[in-house]
């Protein structure tokens, strides 16, 4: 069975835009933060040291699909489940749901790197403790 | 000839984050500024009234592609194209460069929308005079 | 005894800076959200229709020192009461701590008005069902 | 007569609300944006290296008054001057307008300090060069 986490969210005025609805880039930051409570549920965090190594998780790709508008104060839930891990990345899908409606689904394809200061950051195989917790289907 | 429209953009300190280069969510803002100043080149703008009635352009999709990141003053060129024209919807392309380096690709799919205040919104066909200045090929 | 309110917030990625802290202005995203949640607390909303009319409370002041920087995952207690009840306007105070240790101290003010669309907004007294409810000292 | 810096900017959609004005903590960024090409007019930057160590300029304090809202599109003239210099602070004014007409006023207080990572950050006198070519009256 694949690997999912859920986590909630409520609008903020400051999500909005002139066109009163949650302006379109702000899912790209409720999407990052689900990833990061998904990566702190597996024992891990998106800036984080292993063996003796800094480590992050750039982004290779983002991409979002809008189906229904969210307003202010709307609480939404997000579904993330990882649909493709690589031996260095991970795609990660999401779905927006308010009321149970639809509202938008989401993608973030990030790749596990070593980001030692004064180093060029290089990819690296996603350390084992990690990729071994994450089913993806 | 396609239709292009160039524009530039220096990287703020607010655009960055904790891993020291441009936060990925704020290219999509940096995409929709372009985009609206390629509106206002062709004579409207992506909140305008046409034939007695508001029109809008929610997004339907948007997508970034990730290849180099951005710091703290650079300066960015930025390329958009029309790559789909529809009925009712426009698909622009973007392409980031850095010192002629490419840095990003991105997407946003927008649909012409009828958007009176207090009326369902609906989408419509893309006026004649927005639609016949911009070409794909 | 005066009226306070009490809301958490847990540091996001997003909210960060190149500088490795929570970007000085995120502080005031994080004290209008705790507002509009006293709002509620009290029964009404920053954005509500009142006595046939739409209220809204554009800010006419806002500020904030900083003592000690925020960090990435943090868990900030944000304590939030009024300094001054005007006929027409309120003015919070804002004591940003994190594991007790005091971050950061700001303040709003702003103005109830009627914000009819297509009418001039005007300044209007607080509707008594809110001031009644809230205590300075 | 005093040092005075001038600037300008075009208002994008991002800086929107759902009330239809910029948010008010848009303000801030614009101050920061206008405070960092200041800085550059002086021959210094925000983030820079200077006698062997890092300096950077972390804020003690930020304010704002709000006199009339700004609009997507609206072209706003932002005025810089130091209103005080400390041995290790400056302490910036803004006066936003618009066609002329008073919107905003702000003020930014930041401190000179050795950033050098690994180290406790500390304040330090503002170095001669910056100091010396800012008047305060």
């Amino acid at each position: 069975m694949r690997t999912e986490f859920r986590t909630k969210r409520k609008i903020e005025f400051a999500d909005t835009d002139m066109a009163g609805i949650v302006h379109f880039t702000r899912f790209f930051v409720f999407m990052e933060t689900a990833e990061h409570e998904f990566l702190r549920s597996l024992g891990t965090n998106v800036v984080t040291e292993w063996d003796g190594h800094k480590i992050g998780w750039p982004r290779v790709a983002a991409s979002c699909e809008y189906l229904s508008p969210l307003r202010y104060e709307d609480e939404v839930d997000i579904l993330l489940w990882v649909s493709r891990k690589g031996t260095k990345s991970l795609t990660c899908q999401f779905r927006f749901t308010h009321n149970e409606k639809d509202v938008a689904r989401g993608q973030l394809t990030t790749v596990c790197c070593i980001t030692n200061p004064g180093e060029k950051m290089r990819s690296i195989p996603i350390p084992d403790f990690i990729i071994s917790q994450i089913k993806t289907e």
